[in-house]
Order: structure tokens, then sequence, then C-alpha cells
């Protein structure tokens, strides 16, 4: 092994092979769920660099776990226990290498982080859509190997659509030159694909190309109270229509999970306290602000006359619209402090979402009386965080002990009646590996396992993720 | 083989095995420029028909070529001409299994016909995009194995980005169901991408769901006269950032183009004579006629004023705006009549396109005096149909036999300095085979390899197309 750091630090630099003190940072995920413990820490600051580290480690037999910004929610991103992997951290490749206005593209290495790279985009007048949650943190590489969602999926897609070109170092350390801008390129196998998605066991990907957008003119948010499940798809499909590709956001919040985030941030706005279900609408126009209020008033009034909606309210100014998002996004951390909860990232087609709630709502109650359901997420892509959590005066703890394995099988069932995915955009990881073995096709298994050998045949790319 | 003929007759039924009689509607390509001789025709009707004729073939260790509506241009659907290869025709395949309108979805069999797939998503009042000259007759699992592009991929991406999700008859004959209506699913390697694009030579794709979208209330059409490329390109910049999304084509024709189309089919409309680049602008209009005409004389007016646009002429009614698109159909029919030319189907990035055009134009001049380059396409998508015919007066079969190598090694090495691709949206087949194993870089040669090995051992499916 200490041949192995020498070659390592020859590569990277001695200052970028960290193996002493507190290396918590990147061998502990941000939830503090896993904990591991690295052979080194070891931060490549080029290209180069990583194919020379990936090159070292695979003639030592040693394993590579590729990390990001460490937001992930799946323990994909951290070492295990055994001091024999090499952590690999792509956090100092964080350079914008081009932005091409004529082309509306963006190239930038895999550890930039994913608001700087909107922020690069805005400095053009330009848009880059992707858009979540741990965006001050997490990197464009983590978003590109994980297929990251988001708030703006409904619109823009996920991270995999809005990819051009990647560039990768192989399992034998060579660099894969995909850096691409085209939007057409039919020579050969889809290997960018192939690489999104794969949670740095294919392959690690050190840059991309992205697409870009024109900034929208005006952005304008609403709120809708809907009283079923069923009336918030209505809603949906009379945005669709009416706004077209201008509907950029629909969330979808049920009224515990706005009873929780009025509980723990009192100062967030709830300007409808009494709906059964709340719906977030964003609009981006192209043309300008008073085009879009426009247009989103219409769609109000129709939905109010139609009896889809029974109240509605479109923020006044940029400020109330933050606040409205503020409040979607409060919800996670308002439950948190609830205590622990059991966690579901779910998809189902947007048509079977009413059944999917209503079934598994009155399922769950019926077997663990009193539970309470955080039941939130991004209605236009069919994505669920359907959450459960301890009945009212029951140790958190305790029930997710007892009973996260049961709430887990019946949700799961629920989705795979209903055509849909145990994991819909946080992955796999090792959180769900066992639920990916034991509910993906023995075909499609088979088809990934040929992959995975054909790819890094020693294994060494971190092992025991996804399959 | 006869023992295999009868395993073929038992899956799918003697009338669907064809040995005799004139086979060439399968076994030559609609060009005529390439001829193969099949062992049989198979026609299944049934995916489980597909995995019972693979499987019998298999077990002959016998190839198979798939085929759908055999409108391919690059030779990868026809058999050779060893007579030992089973031709799998996927047309009897030929339903649509759902449409989901809440969920902008519609599943439908691999040999369903494209323009069967549009009607009916139509029928429902939703919008099918992909459209292509050859919808008439191709089919959406052609489509999808050649990830097919067409005329709207600027809006909304080529085959690959409108699939969610594909049910595949592997190399063993097992069936992947992989139809999904999900717009998220983060469970494992990306099958589906790998699928799309490889030219039936990893599986067979037997059915599909594909996205939908709301139909635009109203679409207009316009042609605009440029007097440089880079003026069309500053158009493509000015149309993106007024129209957004609604803006749904966007089609450079050069003047020679224009004037081949006016000598072979003079009754088509030429309202713009004088330009040196005529642009084809469509817009799409989520809210109605009026705001769609507003849009576009806004936009065309501003391009005006700056000088990016000489003159501009919008159509008056639908039936003007399809003469302006059957105008730019037109033109490969009518450079047909002039006799065979090099054909050249490349995309680079959109800005490098001035630069392209103008660097390759002369140095084809320059070396191929009285050259005639016939210039059109999907400027949107940096897609150019940049084809070369032979000097006035000379003998357009003798200059390809004489020229095609040179000159396409001249273009194709212009694309690959401005970061480009050989094969924008016409695929590999047998017509590219060589310039791929030439041009595509070997790292990823070499995963491209790994995947066939792993899918299919044997080497049975479509054997000697793409890699």
């Amino acid at each position: 092994m200490s041949a192995l750091l020498g070659s390592l630090r020859s590569a990277v630099g001695a200052a970028h092979v960290l193996t002493e003190g507190d290396l918590s940072a990147w061998e502990q995920d941000w939830r503090r769920r896993w904990r591991g413990k690295a052979l080194a820490v070891v931060r490549p600051g080029s290209t180069a660099e990583v194919a020379a580290v990936v090159k070292a480690c695979a003639a030592a037999g040693v394993a590579i776990v590729p990390q990001g910004g460490n937001t992930g929610l799946v323990g994909g991103g951290v070492p295990d226990g055994s001091g024999t992997q090499v952590l690999l951290s792509l956090q100092r490749m964080d350079r914008v290498r081009a932005i091409d206005e004529a082309n509306l593209t963006l190239t930038a290495e895999a550890g930039c982080v994913l608001q700087r790279v909107q922020q690069a985009a805005a400095e053009q007048g330009l848009l880059f859509p992707l858009s979540l949650a741990a965006e001050g943190s997490c990197t464009l590489g983590g978003n590109l190997a994980t297929n990251a969602g988001g708030t703006q999926v409904l619109r823009w897609g996920n991270a995999r659509e809005l990819c051009l070109g990647l560039e990768v170092v192989t399992a034998q350390g060579e660099v894969w030159e995909g850096l691409s801008g085209l939007r057409k390129d039919n020579t050969g196998y889809d290997l960018r694909d192939l690489f999104i998605g794969s949670e740095g066991t294919l392959g690690i990907i050190t840059a991309a190309t992205m697409k870009l957008a024109p900034l929208p003119a005006a952005t304008t948010t609403a709120l809708a109270a809907c009283a079923t499940v069923a009336d918030c798809v209505a809603l949906l499909k009379l945005a669709r229509a009416r706004l077209g590709a201008g509907l950029t956001g629909f969330e979808m919040m049920g009224r515990y999970a706005l009873q929780l985030t009025a509980r723990h941030f009192p100062a967030l706005p709830r300007p409808l306290p009494q709906a059964e279900w709340t719906v977030l609408l964003e609009h981006s126009d192209i043309e300008n602000e008073a085009h879009a209020r426009e247009a989103f008033e219409g769609l109000l009034g129709a939905a109010l006359e139609a009896g889809t909606v029974q109240d509605a309210v479109v923020a006044e100014s940029l400020a109330q619209s933050q606040a409205l998002w503020h409040v979607r996004e409060s919800i996670p951390l308002a439950q948190a402090q609830e205590g622990p909860n059991i966690k579901h990232d779910i998809s189902v087609p947007v048509s079977a979402i009413p059944a999917f709630v209503e079934e598994t709502d009155a399922a769950l109650l019926g077997r663990f009386p009193g539970v309470q359901l955080v039941n939130f997420g991004h209605l236009g892509d069919g994505n669920l965080h359907y959450n459960v959590q301890a009945p009212a005066g029951e140790d958190s703890r305790h029930f997710l002990a007892e009973q996260e394995h049961a709430v887990n099988a019946l949700v799961f069932d629920a989705v795979a009646r209903h055509g849909g995915s145990f994991s819909a955009e946080h992955g796999i990881g090792l959180l769900k590996r066992e639920e990916l073995a034991a509910r993906k096709s023995p075909v499609a298994l088979q088809l990934m396992r040929g992959i995975k050998a054909a790819f890094d045949p020693q294994g060494l790319l971190n092992p025991g993720r996804v399959l």
C-alpha cells in the first residue's frame, strides 16, 4: 500500500493525498448515515491526474470511490469501513471550461458546484435549468453520475436530458474524449447515457458539455388549493394545455406536510391554510411580465370556474415567488424536526397518482394505525416524496427500527402494481441495492452485470454500489 | 437449415416465413443501393413470436437482420448476399397498444408506421412530434433503432428524447420488459438509451412508450432571406430568444438547392428568388393564431431592422405553410433529378457552421473546380445535408466513382476539425462502418465492442453493422 500511496503522491502532489487528520468531510455522508474509512482521500486537479490515479489503483488492485459534493442520499459516495478504498474527490476540478453562446452550450469540469454552473450561464444572459435543494454544494459530475432531477424536470428533463457530451476516465485509466456540443450524433452506441446515472461504477466523469437556454423574460409563481389528488392531476392537464413549455414547475404538497412547515417555520407564508392539497405552479414566460400574469390568471380563472381549484394566489413580486418556493423547499427540514421518518422517492405514471395515493394511504393507515403521511413532490414528473412518519406520541426511532422494512415493502409493492419506480431521482447507491436486486427484472440485471463486467472487469470502480 | 425453417414456421406460422418468390421488398433497400438474399423473411406477429424466432436462430447459429419500414439510408436493414441470414420484419407488429392522456404517453409496437403513431395521438387531441420525410412508411421501431431525427428536433429532440421505455428481445431470446411511462426512474444503468440507436445490433425493439404533448393552438411558417450563413445563425439566436419553445422549425436552404427545386418542380412557390440563403421558420403557439402571427411579425420586424434578414414572408394560411415546407422537402427529390450526388449528413456546433461552410466550400471548389454544393438542413440542430454534385457538364456517375472518397475525406476532416459528427441522424449501417472504425476514438470503440460482446456474444444480431 505504501507503494500505491507513493504513486498517488507523484500523480497529484503530496498535498492532495490525505491520509491523516479529520477526513470526515469525505468519509461520512452529510446526513451522517454512513461513515467509512479511506486508505486515502485523493484530490486530482486535472483529467490527466484522474487517469493517473485510476491507473495506479488498477495496478495495485485497489478500489476507488468517486465523490463530488457528497450530498447524495443513498450512500453512493462514501468509502466502506475497511480502510482499503481510495476516495477520489473531484472537487478541485471546478473550472467552467467554455461557454458557447451561439450553440447554447457550457462545458464544465465535474467538480464544478451546480450553483456556479447556473451563475456562469446567467452571467452570459443564459439559463442552465438544473436546480435542486443541494445546488449550493452538489457538483455537476455528481449530478450526472446520479442523473439528478429536481424542480425543473417537467420542462427541462433530468440531468441526462441536459447533457450533450462527457469526458470520462475509464476503469483502465484511459480518457474517453466524449465532450460534444452536438444535438445530433448517430455514430455508434450511446456511451454518454450509459455513464450518466451509473453512480461511478462504470467510469469517472471528469467534465461535461451541457445545454443552455435563453433566460425567460419573466417568471411567475402561484399556489392553488385542490380538494383531491385527482383535481391536482386535472389542473396539471389544464396548465400544460394553456401554458405549454411555459409551465416550468408543478409541485404538490399535502396538508400535513404544510402543517409541519407552519409548525417549525412560523415566519413562512401560508396563504391557503384550509387546502387539502396545495399546488405550486411556476410559469416562465419568454415575452414579458404582463403576458406571464395574463396567462397565469387565465389558467387559474378557468380552473376556478371548472371547480378544479378551490382558491388560488399569484405571487405579486419576485420576493413573493421565492417565499412560495421556500415553503416547498422547507418541507424536508420541517419533517426532520419531527425526528427521523421513512423516506420514499417514488414515481408512477401521472395518471396513476390519484389511485396510488388513495390505496397506499389506506393500506398504511390500516396496517400502521395513526401513521402520518408527509406527501409532497414533483407531481408533473409523477415523482412523489411519499414519506411515512411514526404515529403521534410514538418514538420515531423505535418505529423506524421496527417497521421500516414492512412500510417499504408495502409502498414499493404498491408502486410496482402501478408501473412505477422505487427510486425516481435519488438512485441506488448502498441504500437501495437490495431493492434493485429483488425488484428489477432478471433480464435487466443480467444485461447490467454484462456491462459492468465489460467496463470494469476488476470491479474496482465504486464496488458494492448499484449492482 | 431445414430444421431451422421448421422451427421458424412453428414459431410464427408457415404463412409468415417467406422463402420463395419476389422478396425484394425486404431484400433490397428502397434506394436500390444494396441488394441481399435472405435465408427466409420471417414476419412475427407478437413479442413472444419474436423471442421464439431469436431463440431458434440462436440455437442454429444463424444471423438475424431486423427490419422496420426499410427506409434507411445506410444499408442497415437488408441481409447480405449469402442467403444464410434471417430477415426479421417487424411490420406485422403494428398495434398502438395504449394512449395515456393524463400521463401524455403512447405505447405502440415496433412495426407501427410513424404516421399512424402521429394520427393516433392527434385523434386524442395530442401531438407526437417526431416527423421526417419517410413518415408514411418508416416504423417506430426503426426510428428508435436508428435514433431518427427529422424536422422537429430543435424543439423536441431526436427519437431518443421522445422515448420513455422499451420492450426488447435480447440476443438470447429473452424479453426485457422495459416499457415505462415514467419521466424519472433511476434504478440502474440506462439500457433504454443503449438499445436506442444501436441499429439492431444489441437487441430487437418490439414496442416503446413515447412522450406526447398538447397540440399547439396555431402553427405558422415563414421564410426569411439572409445574405450569409452567419446571418442565419444570428437569426436563430434572435428567434430562440423571442419565441422560446415556440420555435419548432429552423431550416436553412442554399440558393443552388432552391434553384434545383425551381427547375424540377416549377409549380412550387419561390417567394424569395434572390436570396443567397433562405431560412424556413416554424412557430407553434400554445395560445392562438393571432398571438402566433404577432410574435412572428415582431421577430421578423426586429430581424429586418437589425439587417439580419433582407426580406421575409409569413404564410397566410395552413395551405401556404404546407407549400413552404413542401419546398424544403422537395430538395432531395430535385437533386436526385440531377443524377447521383455525394450525400453528407453532418453536424457541427451551431456556432461553427459559418466557418465550416465557408472553409469547406472553398476547399471543395479549389480541389474539384466547378463542383456544385447542394447545402440545406436543420440549422437549429447544427445538422446539414451538405451534398456535393458533379461540375456542370460532367457525368455524375463518373464523378462519384472517381471522387467520392476524396470528397468524403475532405468534408469529414473539416467536420472533425470543427468538433462535428460525420453521421448526424442517418446512422452507420454498412455505409459508414469504415468511417466509424477510422474516426471514432479507440477508447470509444473498445467500450462499444465490450457492450456488443456482452449483449450478443455469438454476434448474430445484424452482424457487420455499426462495429
